[in-house]
């Protein structure tokens, strides 16, 4: 297909395809005369992923090209490419104090890389509550570790084992449930406030 | 305490406190002369409150002060003053098809108000899953949807009753805790992952 044919069903303007295209995220059509190239089912799916990659709560386009870069060419090492995925979509770990950070993954009795940029991430998080003068109960940061092992547990039970498949998995179900279980967060806190407060009030 | 200190103490730059006064975030200080003002401890602490809601993935200007006016004013009705803060710090719902998140959460047996913004992103993040050719089984739906629920049952139970503080308790915790949530999902992910292939794996 033409790349307006390709727009008209991916719902992404040319001009946006032709950005991709430029900034190499997108692979080159078959070129069919020195102006015209033509497009295959992979481009739509490519620029679905695209699209998902860069979503509302997404990613930059230079970190999108590192993950995709990875998707592509995933090679025989699973968890290395999940590791350069996930080197791709964090901040760098730098300079972070992750000390409290592995001691509530202690807490939880995972083994988990104490280098890996999710812990850096988590000792941000920490520090960011700490310096709003917010403190977690301990019961509530139990729950919180409970709660996350149910989840990846039921998440890693489906996760394929072809390469390409799992890191496809590991990238779209990260980028993409994250807004969906913060959703689900707020709706189940307005549940239950909504039921903490009907018993408060006898009305 | 003059400006200076005050920036000192926060961490907060002198000119970032002048734009936050200007903005209207932070209320002005005690005039002692025509170029001079004071500050006192609760400016320490709106600082403090406001570098939380402006944070990582936190709120923009425009909405950190919505969300702050109902915090200063939250009035006698609780859940009017909560419903305005979580219409400040969400999206419009404006347009969604709110079908399948609603029919998500009465699967969940919750009760919620239909029309209220969580609804919609929770309809946003399921048709980005959807758009993306993204499955997620129903024991991993069911699962969020116990996890999400454990969740909120032991953070409403620590809300305090008296208004205003009920109000910082549900601002700062959901801004400040996505992404400690999503950072505990990543890592009990990477235990998870590491614990299926160690399985899978005899080597």
């Amino acid at each position: 297909m033409r790349i307006s044919e390709l727009a008209k069903r991916s719902g992404v303007a040319t001009a946006t395809i032709k950005y991709y295209l430029r900034e190499g995220l997108v692979p080159p059509g078959t070129l069919t005369s020195s102006t015209q190239a033509q497009y295959g089912e992979h481009h739509l799916a490519r620029l679905r992923l695209i699209r998902a990659l860069l979503g509302p709560s997404g990613l930059s386009i230079a970190r999108a090209r590192a993950v995709l870069q990875v998707m592509d060419a995933p090679g025989d090492d699973l968890f290395a490419a999940l590791g350069s995925v996930q080197q791709a979509t964090f901040d760098d770990a730098d300079g972070v104090d992750t000390a409290k950070a592995l001691a509530l993954v202690d807490r939880a009795g995972w083994s988990v890389d104490p280098s890996s940029p999710e812990v850096a991430q988590l000792a941000r998080a920490i520090t960011a509550v700490a310096d709003a003068g917010f403190t977690l109960p301990d019961d509530v940061l139990d729950t919180y570790l409970a709660a996350s092992a149910e989840i990846a547990s039921a998440e890693i039970a489906h996760m394929p084992t072809d390469a390409a498949d799992a890191l496809r998995y590991a990238v779209l179900g990260t980028i993409l449930v994250e807004p969906l279980l913060a959703a689900l967060r707020r709706l189940a806190e307005q549940h239950a406030s909504a039921e903490r407060f009907r018993q408060a009030d006898p009305t």
